[in-house]
């Protein structure tokens, strides 16, 4: 069965489509900002109510955090049912001045959409409202159950989702998870997400004297909390660029040579990769390609730093403290557990005797594996294939969906990640973006699943 | 003679003095913020309508930056001139929530006034025209000619300053600077500064990608500026608490052992000074103790630091670029010029083939040293001799004054440094503060200096 009545609605639809998410993207959902807090409380009921309108049952969930938005639409008794997870928090568009456009104004640019959250993940989740609309408003019974899972907490580490997922798992049952968040590996190459990294973030905080001193009546016999916490960050690499954590390789799974090969013969191009973040040079951990390096390979970064004088001009302060936010990428088998215990002791091991540290976990996930020759995956690939008119890759993706490990283990649910991201598209960053063409092929891709994953489990 | 008149009226006036001085530390005059720039200029107004008052002339005298009140008082021909040195300028109150009161809100807490400049150096500063104001309103003529040259624009490198000096010139004649800007080694213990560090500040950035990237899609085969900057600020200092930049004590002039040895019996307490500042342990270069670490040897201290994400909870950025204030006391013969070249080109060195670095040179000041054993410091010590009882030590400081520098070579004139302040003052620091019995002790003091100087001058 090919779905034609709800493709031509799409179709004919693509002007509305973009301009309801405009309206999500005009919601400043930032959910680390607690100045935002009603922002996103009004992104939610905002979906939800969308939801509604489209006669889709719709309720919002609350938690001890933001809220999450739970939507079902279940046609039949016995056809498989789909769980689609997604995220209508962003993250804070810091820094604003970098913004062509204001952040929270989407505006058109050469057939991207620019808005904070474009892309990550307000476009790419409501592809997936759009093509259940699509059958609808067609009067095409969808082939599969739907549940919709939406959730505010996803950039803050999702604390609060494994709770709903243990809460309400009766309301949540389904054969797979399906996740539009990840990244094609290049314009018109359809890609799924097979494995995720995991992550261990942490803030630390190094304390030495009691206040803020002057660098002159002090500097030569106090030791600087900057310095020092600069030392101790610059040790956590070496030469090789190999992180020097005790133990932190230690429960890395090793690369098969078959693995490599497979990685290296994707249509990955490196020096289009560099050149479009301003770079002639990638530095890799010793010996591997940056395609690994990125996606196979664990990695530990600082994220942030900051301490003493950092406004206009010159401040003479020898600081009393200094703060760092690190966070390490995990492959299987880490653990965010194991890692954050080694990351810990080794730095405290380092800590001058003049001062004192403390560690915030801020928030971990699992690393994740999803088996590519499985049905609900080979279904993925059939309706990407069909709308890209090209063969699907699967591959390994450097970022981390840490509630992917949580539907895996509370749930028993395997996650289906086809996602229509590009790098280029600068998640995160100033001046997100996402493809209107690939907003329209990804609503298609979507409408295609169905009957392609109901053929697959009948 | 002594001043018998004037120090009755001092003694009888404190408490007006006072008061005077609080609507004067009333005024939020940071220098280096341009949102104060109209506080600042609101000082100099208030400071020269003060002077009026007491019958003395006053100009405020622009410059391309903050103005400089100028006052003179000089009822003879042929008497020593002193050119009294001070500011009116504050450092910036950050970080405000440490305060116990308002920083621009004096307040007496135990015998001391709290507030930001209440002893740097409003408050030393002031010390000076009440000591004038003394001998003008109980009709005792000074037996010198004072000038006074009280600038906006310490706290920020005295810029516009050394321009001043060249085109007033013939207005600023006289025989020596007079400036209390300084500490005394302890309670009660009078203290002249003969020697003071230079200094050199700056402010670097390093640049690696175009952009802010996501950790998870970047990370482990993008440098991190804030890891590469940590690393380069790490590698600056040895394990002996060396600085490492080729040639940086080069120009350093060996400690003779006679200077060793006063610098040993000075009445210094290593312990009540790390108590103080809440350490159990000082950390200084090899072999030098901790009097001689903060006064006679050069340090480089890392003022301020940030990059990357810095506000509430987590995001998962790898940062554009990474910045630091980096600053450099320097001891005689070390000239900024030399510092600043060698710290650019040490750095320039280091920096990784994907990144680009940016140094800019925030400010500098030579070191200092004035001779102890010239009338003009005999006279400063025989004057603190009576109002302390007790006997003057003459010291090395490791603050800097750049502008000492500036006054022996434009004008020929040493300075004599009469400070009153002491280190748990706290200056630079949250509650800022000035001990009342040190106000009034300052005044007595500069009452005795007139006299003392005529005496040895004429």
């Amino acid at each position: 069965m090919s779905p034609t009545a709800p493709l031509r609605y799409a179709q004919q639809h693509t002007d509305a489509f973009v301009g309801e998410l405009e309206t999500l993207l005009r919601i400043p959902s930032v959910s680390t900002d607690p100045d935002h807090a009603h922002d996103v409380q009004q992104a939610a009921q905002w979906l939800a109510e969308h939801f509604r309108s489209l006669g889709v049952d719709a309720e919002v969930w609350p938690t001890d955090g933001h809220p999450v938005v739970y939507a079902t639409h279940h046609p039949h008794d016995d056809a498989p049912t789909i769980l689609v997870y997604g995220h209508y928090d962003v993250q804070p568009p810091d820094p604003l001045d970098e913004w062509d456009h204001p952040p929270f104004e989407p505006t058109h640019v050469n057939g991207d959409l620019v808005a904070r959250g474009s892309c990550d993940d307000k476009g790419q989740m409501f592809m997936h409202v759009k093509a259940l609309e699509s059958y609808l408003k067609s009067d095409t019974t969808p082939p599969v159950n739907l549940t919709f899972l939406i959730e505010g907490e996803e950039e803050i580490g999702s604390a609060h989702l494994p709770q709903v997922l243990d809460t309400y798992a009766d309301r949540l049952d389904a054969d797979l998870v399906l996740i539009s968040d990840t990244s094609m590996l290049a314009e018109g190459q359809p890609t799924i997400t097979y494995g995720l990294r995991g992550l261990a973030y942490l803030e630390v905080t190094l304390q030495g004297p009691n206040r803020d001193l002057h660098s002159g009546l002090y500097g030569g016999a106090v030791e600087n909390p900057i310095n020092a916490l600069s030392q101790m960050l610059a040790d956590l690499h070496d030469d090789d660029h190999r992180v020097t954590i005790p133990g932190f390789y230690d429960d890395v799974r090793p690369l098969t040579d078959e693995e490599r090969t497979t990685i290296a013969g994707l249509p990955f191009d490196e020096d289009h990769w560099l050149d479009e973040i301003g770079l002639d040079t990638a530095r890799t951990e010793n010996g591997y390609s940056i395609l690994e390096a990125i996606s196979v390979r664990p990695t530990l970064d600082v994220n942030g730093i900051w301490g003493g004088y950092t406004g206009e001009g010159a401040k003479t302060v020898l600081p009393a403290a200094a703060h760092a936010k690190v966070s390490m990428r995990l492959v299987p088998n880490q653990t965010p557990e194991v890692i954050y215990d080694a990351f810990e002791q080794c730095l405290r091991e380092r800590v001058p005797d003049t001062m004192t540290l403390t560690v915030k976990r801020l928030h971990g996930g699992q690393p994740v594996l999803v088996e590519p020759d499985q049905p609900i995956m080979q279904a993925a690939g059939a309706a990407m294939d069909q709308t890209f008119d090209r063969e699907t890759v699967f591959v390994r993706h450097g970022g981390s969906i840490p509630i992917v490990a949580e539907f895996q283990q509370r749930l028993g649910l395997d996650s289906v990640l086809m996602g229509f991201g590009l790098e280029s598209d600068a998640i995160h960053s100033p001046n997100e973006k996402f493809g209107l063409d690939r907003y329209a092929k990804g609503i298609e891709t979507i409408i295609h699943y169905y009957p392609e994953l109901a053929k697959r489990l009948a």
